[in-house]
């Protein structure tokens, strides 16, 4: 189905190639007032002298050096104050010996002076001026040409116009500059299934986010962009679309209808769009194989996978370069790589280039990259992904330590204030919303990966609500089980009401977890390690004790991975029952049977406690602002000791 | 002629607390296409499920995973394929026992199935396909919501929305977003000396900078800003001008007349334009003293001064922490601030809070703020500044390795592949301009100053033309003097012509630096320390040790900083003679007579001989190409063993 499969650099070299053949990157002369974020295309040399006449740098008196000579303090010297210049003003006439000429900072110096007197020197009556200090000859004086003469280099060529350098070709009074011309780039989201945002869902459509998202991305990379909308998978309404948008724009990038479904759609419209046409049909990469990339008339056509994270690193990938290409943007360095660290061991590669979307932690010394398991559907993970690891094929899994090369997603990663790792809770949101100056990191991997990211110094706190089997108490146990006693503390967070969630009304009578063992119910679960499942088993463990098999439980190994995603089920029907946190009744109208308080608390580093953000942190957990708050939040609520260190 | 003078501190702060009690900063809702760049105002939570519907994550069959059970290669199942589903799509029915739907990646599981088996596994004949493999309930499909549910929290309040945050609101389908808004900033120039780019310039006029600039520093901020054009020191234009403009905009930026030579016109403009009217006027600063700013109907405005580099630094220092707070960029950390280290001890402060302007070297370490001693109506600063120091009043200077804060003025600031720090050279410029794809630091402080960049690790290259007095040799004994013998060594560079400028047709009859001593010659020096006076000052030693005072020459104390700025004194009339290297002749249509060939070589580290790109450099360096290049420029020769170690 798919013709050769390529790696990544040889899909952005064949492209490249070919696109250089076609003279890019391509000069233009541009107004220096629009020259912002392009690359001079030539260096560019001075052609006015700056400053470009003698003028005094100071306010003060423009005179004759000789006339001031052996002057002081005990010895003054009187000028006749022949007249007064301004900046942009020039004096009429040359000034005679032991004449002087007032004058303002930047005004020309009058023919006849080779010297400016500061006005603090200075006593003024009427016409005459009398001064208290000699001066030597150019003292104060910017010559004509001392600071930029006609000819000096001003900016080099491949330099990125900022507004620093717009300001120096400002300096030279020049209309035009030349430069490379950015490549324009029309984008299309293609499928029957893709529908603009406002527009109602109907089952089995989902948003456009790749039209909107790819839009954004070459924004910020500095690059124009138009958006022209969701085409449907109709081969000869493409096929006229693109060809219209191919008249204006250097670039089209498209994204969707490249799988199997729709047969080779994109592949025949971007093959059919001038020669060389299609030149890369399925790339090793996973996600991404299906990219299309196509080369017509000097101009580049991509085809893009569909899922939204999928089409956000591939274009990354592969179109970004040679789109940085093409603007000559490869002449500065790339901006978005960094190194980073892996925190834990996990499966990756496994005979395909495998891009893992990862979050990043920095740390004083490292940046640690925080894989997100989700698949390439994931939208939560397009909030959350700060970049992707590039995994090569014969990997079979990433090791603990290791260092790994990010290409970044997101344009604003910096060190934290504040960084919280561990279990998702809506009580964290609400404190981290209380704190708008501190520039917070919040990665929900769970309870227990928040504690090994404390022991290993990458999470100023934790949230937590591990429950210890034997002796039913929430986190203090571990301390103790984790190593971590005498190096980290237990904050008392708050309380949690856990129990079951059942459709409105309770149709089913469900009243205990033992409806479950004796009921005909289907069940959502919680998936593995989750506290509340924890919590569940142990529940379940005397009937267990007593022979029953919890596989019996229709949905026990129906697993989702949110407290949320539990109200949905049971909610849109798909679930009898399920096991959750009250709060997830104010989003779903679903009821409600407590069962038990957990505690959710917060572990912290020692040598973490005393700074000011985690301080700050805490002092909000213990205030009765955040308290009243928290009531809002059904099942939540304080304890007598939120807010304290557990000894 | 101030009224009081405040700190930066206070300014900001009483221009800011106004515009707090006006409602800065402000919400609106804007649409989630154009709402990149703004900071979010409300927490976002999730209105539609994630996926919205169950789907299936894998191309394959959908179908009821109890009808698998037991299924493996020895044990295959047939089914009898009812349909197909691609993404979009429905299927009608419920489906039945041993039936099944192919369906495509991202497609909605029909009616009655629980698990999609991958197609890997599966073989389809007509109607029937036989599975080779069993499924366990839920696999391969993310359940409604499993990923964000309804109510989940998606992007918190205060949070800078990159295209990252906007795939994940456009995931969500909404129209429109809740954000602060961004203040809408008017420009403007003033002042009768300032005229436009590609306007001729008269004597004592110059080009318009600022106005571009802080413009163009507005959009880097994320700020959009329209720019006005340059005003007149006419205070009914400039006040009827500024009236129109702010019924448009937020803020309103001007800069020039502030200081005393049009005594306090900006002033009273900025007073008249509403209430509370001027509430700074005169900063504790310099530049920028005559900094003026008003606050009226909560609407704010600056009057900046005059010379471009004050006004860009006034600008970062005042107008934008007041702008980010309007904005609630605030609430986003600002990036604009960096850590350096000091590389020698310089004059700063000394009674007044001091701007220093710097250019950034990074090291792998830390970042080294070389000053830039250039006034502050220097053009040429401008496009090497990367930033500035803030140097209390209390100061008097800033020690050798002192660690200071620098605001920077360049938002690209980075690691550069290969630092330059030495003498100035043309030929250097040549060569870098080969070396496109370097990212190319070059500080230009003389060759002394490059000597001890090189013994302190800071620069990977020095250029040099350093002569011996003694052995009259250029570069290599100092590196016995320096202490860097065994520890660096000088790569031969090329010879560059020195002489005597003088008009064209030398017309005093000017032959040799003896004419000097002996003829009444107006002459322009250049700056102590540079190679070119020390080849002057041995020159003369013979006529001194006869008792000759080279003060006696005339414009012997009349230095000038560069070769060019020597050959403008001497074309414009200003002096008779000078002394510079040939290539200045390019510029200026002046006489030359040689004296003398100067040996420009590099000093380079051992340990960065290897780097790549210091090879890159000296590749390009003894190239037949560069060696052509060379000769182009006047006086300009390549050696014998350009290129090579000198042992």
């Amino acid at each position: 189905m798919y013709h050769k499969l390529v790696t990544v650099d040889e899909a952005v070299e064949s492209a490249w190639s070919l696109l250089k053949e076609s003279g890019w990157p391509k000069g233009e002369s541009i107004p220096v007032f629009e020259s912002l974020d392009h690359v001079l295309s030539e260096s560019f040399y001075a052609r006015v002298d700056s400053p470009p006449f003698d003028r005094s740098v100071m306010d003060g008196y423009a005179l004759r050096s000789s006339d001031l000579a052996g002057a002081d303090d005990a010895h003054p010297k009187t000028f006749h104050v022949v007249g007064r210049e301004d900046v942009g003003v020039v004096f009429g006439r040359e000034v005679q010996q032991n004449e002087c000429v007032k004058i303002a900072t930047g005004a020309p110096i009058p023919r006849g002076c080779d010297a400016v007197v500061m006005i603090e020197f200075t006593k003024q009556t009427s016409s005459e001026v009398t001064i208290y200090k000699g001066v030597s000859s150019g003292e104060n004086i910017a010559q004509a040409g001392s600071d930029i003469s006609v000819g000096d280099l001003v900016l080099r060529a491949n330099k990125r116009i900022t507004s620093r350098e717009l300001a120096a070709l400002s300096a030279q009074g020049i209309k035009k500059i030349n430069v490379y011309r950015k490549p324009s780039v029309g984008v299309f989201s293609t499928g029957n299934e893709i529908v603009p945002s406002g527009t109602p869902l109907k089952i089995g459509s989902i948003y456009d986010v790749n039209g909107p998202a790819i839009s954004a991305i070459l924004h910020e990379m500095g690059i124009e962009a138009k958006f022209y909308g969701i085409l449907p998978d109709d081969e000869k309404q493409v096929m006229s679309e693109i060809t219209e948008a191919l008249k204006i724009h250097d670039v089209i990038i498209t994204s969707g209808s490249t799988s199997a479904g729709f047969g080779d759609m994109i592949y025949r419209v971007l093959d059919g769009l001038g020669k060389p046409g299609v030149i890369v049909h399925g790339v090793k990469l996973r996600p991404g194989k299906p990219t299309v990339i196509a080369v017509a008339g000097g101009k580049l056509l991509i085809g893009l996978p569909g899922f939204p994270l999928s089409a956000i690193m591939v274009f990354h990938l592969i179109a970004k370069p040679i789109i940085w290409k093409m603007a000559a943007f490869h002449t500065i360095s790339e901006p978005n790589k960094i190194k980073a660290v892996v925190p834990f061991t996990f499966d990756a590669g496994k005979g395909k280039r495998d891009l893992v979307a990862v979050q990043i932690v920095q740390t004083k010394n490292s940046n640690i990259a925080y894989p997100l398991l989700a698949h390439s559907g994931s939208a939560s993970a397009l909030a959350a992904a700060d970049g992707f690891i590039d995994v090569p094929e014969e990997r079979e899994f990433l090791r603990e330590g290791e260092e790994v090369e990010v290409t970044t997603l997101n344009p604003l990663i910096k060190v934290a204030d504040l960084t919280i790792i561990g279990s998702h809770c809506l009580g964290v949101d609400r404190i981290i919303e209380r704190l708008p100056n501190l520039e917070v990191k919040a990665v929900n991997v769970g309870s227990w990966s928040g504690w090994q990211a404390i022991k290993r110094g990458e999470a100023d706190i934790a949230g937590t609500h591990l429950l210890d089997e034997k002796t039913m108490e929430y986190n203090t146990p571990f301390l103790e089980k984790s190593g971590l006693l005498g190096r980290a503390v237990i904050v008392r967070g708050y309380s949690r009401k856990i129990g079951l969630v059942v459709a409105k009304n309770n149709p089913k009578h469900v009243s205990s977890i033992e409806d479950l063992v004796h009921n005909k119910l289907i069940f959502v679960n919680r998936n593995k390690g989750s506290g509340i499942r924890t919590y569940l088993d142990f529940k379940l463990k005397p009937f267990v004790d007593e022979g029953f098999s919890p596989e019996l439980i229709e949905g026990y190994t129906y697993e989702v991975k949110t407290h949320t995603a539990v109200a949905a089920a049971v909610y849109q029907g798909r679930a009898d029952c399920g096991i959750a946190f009250e709060a997830v009744t104010a989003f779903y109208p679903v009821d409600f049977i407590p069962l038990h308080e957990e505690k959710y608390d917060f572990l912290v580093d020692n040598d973490r406690l005393s700074r000011n953000s985690v301080q700050s942190f805490f002092r909000v957990l213990g205030s009765e602002e955040f308290k009243k708050d928290l009531i809002s939040l059904s099942g939540y609520s304080a304890n007598a000791d939120t807010g304290k260190i557990l000894s």
